[in-house]
């Protein structure tokens, strides 16, 4: 076990934020619920933000930017989206020495500004779709914040389309959904589960949210984006609509997605262990290391030597390498501060490494000496990238593994409560509860319905509360 | 000249707006001095952003992200600071309901903030450099908004550096500044003078402001970008201390530096004319345009094919190339839609070059029948990288040749008054003047000192306004 950091096992929250704080992921600001996101930290997001907004632009969408702040009486306009974010609002009412009029909100969201454009915008079926972007941060005033996961200032992207019909739009929320899943899958190691939330646990404002919920490594779920589809219900606040083929007036049908920082915060949770952070390869900045080890003064040229010319040959291939050449640090020091930091892939190379034509590979998946191998040096980038990309497969395939694991179906209420407290997993259950039996629930075991999965166990079985005979599974979990 | 676009001549700032208007690249927010970027401006920016963000790593800066909100004792700890920046600050009062114990500051820059981070993570002279750079939004209450010049709310990158001696700081202040020239001279086709901004001019709580100052094609200037070199100014506010070599606590030596969306304001001012747009092809998100044209049925397949395949090559070679295919808009539409919105160059292909094997190209810093030539169908992509080439330096050519002829010596401020009404440029002066005389020239003139080139005129002369004999040449000009 790494120094510093806390057993998982022993306490997961105070694991989270050891892992954090060694591998320099973020840091505390001044302002209560506010975090400062390192280099390492921030990194690890550019790659994230750089995968996905290619995935936006492949699928038709380009990026735009709307103001930071929002006419308070904007938020008004759609009544359950006020309702559902009032309390969270931090409000400007002093600016430019004095005090305004009106006072402005920083946006929690953009839905209310981007609908005020978009009215201008947007005239006739020939402007629809309409498919942005924006990258940006927004303010939620947070209560009981938590690095990545809850913050009161997040980086996220929030998509925002208009489409002429129903279908179109439902047909893009989905879409944004499926781009979701494909990043989590392919990028992020981590697998999800696709779903509908319930009305109680909605995006205020939409007419469906649709969510991926994943399964962090002490069994918690964790929302790992949601895509709305939100109806009519902003165009007829904003008076957003188009002249159809017919010059008739229609109301825009619309959808809004996100994900954000706190996908961050999933790749620390599904991935770490007690050595820190384990970094699936395409989202790690620094994918392998070359650790040089040499004593003698002549020694060390010549493997710095061969520890460049590897380095070279790797980034040719596209491969992020790099040689940690640092004088005065011990490599057993240096091999900690690398697998802290999570780096997939390291290798040594020593004097007798070189005459023997080889280096040392010490995957960060497989820690200890029975994970270690060699490589030969010819050839040795290709290997690389060979080993890298089944690290990917390996850490997907094995957090595959660990969600099957601690997912349970379960017939009754109280199996459930039996089992939730030394089982926390992902429960499977027939549903047929309304928002007061989530309330229940919640209060009883702090449990919530995560989503109502899109693939549904076939038949019908009895809801696991009411008793009541439903077609319609949920899964429900202890969140973040 | 282009429907709905003032010409520049008659009145340049209708012109301005008019240009942003119909090439859709910003629109004015809800809230008096923000801006809306629209896709396609927003999309100049990413190219900027893209290229700036590349010297910024290559040049070992890391991104990191640092809190929006500031609380406002941190504001208050460096005198100069507060003094610059109180009247511009937009102060969030309530949160989460209710009032704030302290107000907070929605970042106008992030100095206060970044210092009290640097002073927890700097221990040691191995700490030093600490390179870091953030893409981030900031607020400064605007009165005299101008979309992209100048908006209350603005999207910028500010590099913030520590280091252990004036000399290296000092170093990086220079480097960025180089940095900053490169990209305008290399990217945006635009030539800079660089140079140092006098006391009055520099930023509040620096030692010493570098900028960048070009030439906007009414002769007026505007300030590219700036490079601070901080000294200890905000070390001793916030306690950013080192243990240097010898165990001794040193403060750090600091420098930021920063360019926002102005840029666009840059190009559309330096580059556009009467009929809208016109964008360097390193910064245009559509680099070349094809437009089909063919009126019967059986062509227009032929025409098309033809087009997408020539688009195929185009884009294996890198090219952002885009078929204009859309039906029911005659070509000259398409002309006109394209040449607004500044694409470099415009391939028309009918049935006649399709069987004549070429292809008519119209280069958009060539407008009408005189630019137009013929490319061969064989090789066209490789044709057309040169092509794109060509142009880029022609644009930059044609800036620089520009900005010489408008540039002025002159011995007198009574000859400068009287020219610069008539003559807007660069005035060339020999400078001995002092805070209260730029104001006096301000107030008289409008005109400011842009400032005092990097590259100074050898020997010594005799100040234009006060008549000190003097070494020190500057550059004044009317300035955005």
């Amino acid at each position: 076990m790494a120094k510093n950091i806390t057993s998982p096992e022993k306490d997961f929250s105070r694991w989270y934020l050891d892992v954090i704080r060694e591998a320099e992921l973020s840091d505390s600001a001044p302002v209560r619920g506010c975090m400062v996101i390192r280099p390492y930290g921030f990194s690890i997001w550019e790659l994230m933000k750089d995968d996905l907004d290619r995935r936006f632009k492949e699928t038709g969408h380009s990026n735009a930017y709307f103001p930071l702040l929002i006419p308070e009486s904007f938020m008004k306009k759609e009544a359950e989206h006020v309702e559902g974010f009032s309390p969270e609002l931090a409000i400007v009412t002093h600016a430019g020495g004095r005090k305004l009029e009106e006072p402005l909100v920083v946006r929690p969201t953009s839905e209310t500004i981007i609908n005020h454009m978009f009215s201008k915008w947007i005239n006739s079926y020939r402007d629809l779709p309409m498919l942005l972007n924006q990258w940006a941060n927004v303010v939620r005033w947070e209560l009981r914040p938590r690095p990545f996961l809850r913050t009161t200032e997040f980086l996220w992207q929030e998509g925002h389309t208009a489409h002429a019909t129903e279908e179109d739009a439902r047909e893009e929320t989905m879409r944004m959904l499926k781009v979701y899943s494909d990043f989590m899958h392919d990028i992020a190691a981590i697998p999800v589960i696709p779903g509908r939330k319930t009305e109680k646990e909605k995006f205020a404002g939409s007419v469906n949210t649709y969510t991926i919920e994943s399964m962090m490594s002490n069994g918690w779920a964790l929302q790992g984006g949601t895509s709305h589809y939100l109806g009519t219900n902003f165009a007829k606040a904003f008076d957003t609509l188009y002249l159809d083929s017919n010059n008739e007036r229609q109301l825009v049908h619309q959808t809004s997605w996100g994900v954000t920082t706190r996908l961050v915060g999933a790749v620390i949770m599904v991935h770490g262990d007690e050595h820190g952070l384990k970094l699936p390869p395409k989202l790690a900045p620094v994918q392998t290391v070359i650790v040089p080890i040499a004593r003698k003064d002549d020694e060390k040229v010549a493997v710095l030597e061969a520890a460049r010319k590897i380095a070279g040959e790797m980034k040719k291939l596209g491969i992020r390498v790099k040689v940690d050449d640092r004088e005065g640090m011990s490599p057993g020091f240096k091999f900690n501060y690398w697998e802290v930091r999570g780096v997939p892939l390291r290798l040594e190379i020593g004097p007798r490494d070189l005459a023997e034509g080889h280096v040392m590979a010490g995957p960060r998946n497989k820690p200890g000496r029975e994970g270690k191998f060699t490589i030969p040096m010819d050839g040795i980038a290709e290997s690389v990238k060979k080993i890298l990309a089944a690290i990917q497969d390996e850490m997907l395939a094995s957090a595959i593994e660990f969600r099957n694991s601690r997912t349970y179906d379960v017939e009754t209420y109280d199996e459930f409560k039996k089992l939730l407290p030394d089982q926390p997993g992902f429960y499977r259950v027939w549903w047929d509860g309304n928002g007061e039996d989530e309330t229940r629930i919640q209060e009883e075991t702090k449990a919530t319905v995560r989503c109502i999965p899109l693939e549904q166990r076939p038949g019908t079985g009895t809801c696991f509360l009411t008793g009541r005979e439903t077609s319609t599974t949920a899964i429900i979990a202890r969140a973040y």
